[in-house]
């Protein structure tokens, strides 16, 4: 019954570009508004190819056209990571079980499969390439801007052993007592908090090497299994709450209005939530401090589609814009929140109906064919697989916004707990997290010092403007460098800015604690110690983060 | 030269009510803007007297309309505080002598004066009547609404001995050499910091007894002398950068565009520096906890002023708006400051040009007759007495906004600060305090509890959503009760929040450390120790509260 094909679609490509990959899935799940618990789905395939196209892609700093250009185009083996006639084909699985020096170690490279076992001691980076080990090394790349050069596809093209499956997801058997089976296939360097349904992150070493985080390392938090949307049956519904009509919208038709681009940061309300399991447990998935990732989205502002469907901006009556998405569980019920009218309307607000992530179509794990994102806000109201908006008087119903991702005092408990007392989460405080080196990991001192890089960011469009790191328990307080920090002021400020700092370490020491505090821009800092934030739920872990690390000289 | 009269003006009043008296200082200072360096001083009498109105005043929760009277209606000695034929008359001067128990205790009500100094033992609201001594008792019954009881007056009648000298602050003979001879009389109660330039504050118990704060007891923050300032001849001029064109605005045209309320609470952003000082000095005034009041403002929008003088608010060029005070030093050098262009055109912004303070002229401490008002933004922003807006490119050049009202890093001294290198503050960080009791002050256990009261404030629009107070450096958190808050959500919340809680004391205990930290609508929270924020201007110190307070049983 659920049959499903799965396109891998070239989108964007030079011959020096990495090359995106996406799958997309074919299964129509028609999505009964007018009775979500009865919802019936409908199994459609698509056809056609998306082949080729001219946009624009951020590595690093540096912006680059990338050539209009078909993927069947160029067939030579003389091109990187092309299909090599001559050599075997490998699925995703083969090539998953080699993953270590034993098994040897195969990374993939567009529709190119490598042994690079022997390579890996002479890497100029180091061990960090077994991150890849059994997958594809693209993301990595995105990351490490020093992989973009002609010479580095030679070397890698010298490991060549075969060809990538090219129909590798292809007829899946799918486990229909599985309500997770249709979910996407994750890269392997997504460390999962949690398998089903999926919620993942980076380690946090890697989630700083670049200013926008590739969309196959973007942490992962869902809530439900991910729906499979045919994107040319897509429809997204707009009521405003006492008008007997419903706009629809679909994917076409949002392309066709004024596409507008945001630099915006996601993060989950629980990131970090490992610091408070450790006084004292709470609910929730054990979090490390990636939880959060930044990227570039397009798409429509959500303004301008509420005014198309007949919104009245000066109507005082209504409070809140509910959304709901078709990830729905069992029963039908599907994944909901709301934001406050005010940020929903606000040209300054950059709410937008995306259907791009870093100037790809959304991956399915991220809300494909449509999320809504509204920067500055915690990651849960950026409802992914958006399939309905409500103009309402008053909040979404869901359990995630009346029962869930709220704060509370450290001594409240499960038994004295009262949901209704706390408002739900919206605008984050500011955070910071130590990225490199990891918490109980080794830093090497160089002249003296030891180097340390992390993120800062805080919600509600603040900018950050100072990282302070101690390694002396704030005896001393260091002025930490910004790498990258986006020039947008407060109050649309949405981006984290990437630290570092050189600081020099006591002689006498073998390991050192360090601590890093971020100011934002209304002078709002970090509360000192994770024990007077603790709360149930383990949400809002903003504390100074303190981590103890090995010195090796 | 410098000739001058000060009229006693009542505002409003209804036998029941508490009367507000105003000294509106009458030289006018003609403000050259041409060249500002050179000004000239003009002082013209004015004549006329203010006299009634209709008006209302929020006492506590009531809203009282106050009756359209002449206070020269009713000269019957029946009427408590009204003149009396048959007794003599006292200056200020005279009245501010007898503050002890040894002169004698002398207080005011409108124009009767009183010798309590019999009463004072048997005062059911204890020695707190003795902050009136040698002034006046009516800003304290705002706060204390039990004395709005006809009753009352008639006690306080028992005890008159004599008329207030009509024309008390009448003649004072000018000190040619002191540029703040011409300030107004201050209320005893105000707490100076500084006399010249006068900066005063409430004693912190006082100040949460009302959710608005009575004019003469809301803290005066003051750069410059007060000018002087003839609302008939006032001027405010606009000027819109690169338009050949400034616009004048008189006091009669703003009043005669549409006027709006605002309640809001404004701070100095060294409110609670008095902790900071205790850990490393610092440059700035020794403020406490008090620093801070909340009032109802009304005026215009300075939105509104803008777009009549000509402002196009799709023009981008523009990121700033500038003010400039009426005072200025002895080179002519006027106060200056300025905030982002945003927060100035966003109709959610609610910035105002007010001429009123809790409902009443804005008193010249305060401002008169001009103040802006930047809700949710550092006082240093809310100019008062303003004389000149300009729209800019750039932020204002003053010392203020330049050189001053910034944060830095714990480690920065005056050998390497860089004034540059940090943001000018706009919006306020979170913030609570412990009012009653007061630091190493006693309080009383009852029923094995003991009571504490204080504010919590954010600024940017941002509400209070938790209070926490513990005894015991945060085993166990206790949440506070809020006593009175604003209903507007945020964005736009602009007021305090006074919170009050009982929490249980151990028996044996004889003193206890209370520690209280609020939570705002963005779940930022107030870092926990002033040593890790602390900075060489010793601004933004919002820490947690902690005070020591002795226990009684």
């Amino acid at each position: 019954m659920f049959s499903r094909t799965f396109l891998r679609t070239n989108i964007c490509r030079t011959a020096y570009q990495s090359l995106y990959y996406s799958t997309i899935g074919s299964r129509k799940q028609n999505f009964h508004k007018e009775d979500s618990s009865t919802f019936k789905v409908k199994n459609i395939l698509i056809g056609g190819l998306l082949t080729g196209c001219i946009g624009y892609y951020l590595v690093g700093n540096k912006k680059v056209v990338l050539a209009k250009e078909s993927p069947q185009s160029d067939k030579s083996d003389a091109v990187p990571g092309n299909y090599r006639s001559n050599l075997p084909v490998y699925s995703l699985d083969e090539i998953a079980a080699h993953n270590s020096k034993e098994t040897g170690i195969w990374v993939t490279y567009k529709e190119g499969v490598y042994n690079i076992t022997e390579f890996v001691e002479g890497h100029p980076g180091g061990n960090q390439i077994l991150i890849a080990a059994g997958s594809s090394v693209e993301p990595f790349w995105m990351l490490y801007g020093i992989h973009e050069n002609p010479h580095v596809y030679e070397i890698l093209e010298s490991y060549r052993i075969g060809n990538l499956k090219p129909d590798a997801m292809k007829h899946i058997t799918s486990d229909m007592s599985d309500p997770y089976s249709a979910d996407p296939k994750r890269h392997i360097a997504l460390k999962p908090a949690c398998v089903k349904p999926f919620n993942a992150e980076l380690p946090p070493e890697l989630l700083v090497e670049s200013f926008l985080t590739p969309n196959e390392l973007f942490y992962v938090r869902n809530h439900l299994p991910v729906p499979e949307i045919n994107p040319d049956n897509y429809e997204l519904e707009i009521e405003i709450e006492g008008k007997n009509k419903v706009t629809v919208f679909t994917l076409d038709q949002l392309k066709k209005m004024p596409k507008h681009t945001i630099t915006a940061t996601i993060m989950c309300a629980g990131n970090r939530r490992s610091e408070m399991i450790k006084i004292k447990p709470v609910k929730g998935l054990n979090w490390g401090a990636a939880a959060i990732g930044n990227a570039t989205w397009s798409g429509v502002y959500l303004r301008d589609v509420l005014l198309l469907a007949g919104m009245d901006e000066t109507d005082q009556k209504y409070k809140h814009v509910q959304f709901e998405g078709y990830d729905n569980d069992v029963t039908g019920k599907t994944y909901g929140a709301s934001i406050p009218i005010w940020k929903a309307l606000d040209r300054r607000g950059d709410v937008l109906l995306a259907y791009e992530m870093n100037g790809v179509p959304i991956p399915r794990d991220h809300g494909f064919p449509v999320r809504v994102i509204v920067p500055g806000i915690v990651g849960a109201r950026n409802v992914k697989w958006l399939g309905k908006i409500l103009v309402s008087e008053n909040e979404s119903d869901s359990h995630w916004q009346q029962n869930d991702y709220k704060g509370f005092s450290p001594s409240v408990d499960w038994d004295t707990v009262d949901f209704t007392k706390s408002p739900a989460i919206q605008e984050l405080p500011v955070i910071s997290a130590i990225c490199q080196p990891t918490a109980n990991g080794t830093v090497k001192v160089e002249d003296g010092k030891i180097t340390v890089k992390g993120y800062a960011w805080s919600g509600g469009g603040q900018k950050i403007v100072r990282v302070d790191v101690t390694l002396d328990g704030g005896k001393t307080w260091h002025v930490a460098k910004f790498d990258h920090q986006d020039s947008t002021p407060p109050p649309k400020h949405w981006s984290w800015t990437l630290w570092s700092i050189k600081i020099p370490v006591d002689a006498k020491l073998k390991s050192v604690e360090i601590w890093a505090k971020a100011v934002d821009s209304s002078y709002n800092t970090q509360p000192e110690n994770v024990e007077n934030i603790w709360n149930l739920r383990g949400v809002l872990s903003n504390a100074y983060h303190k981590i103890r690390v090995n010195l090796k000289r």
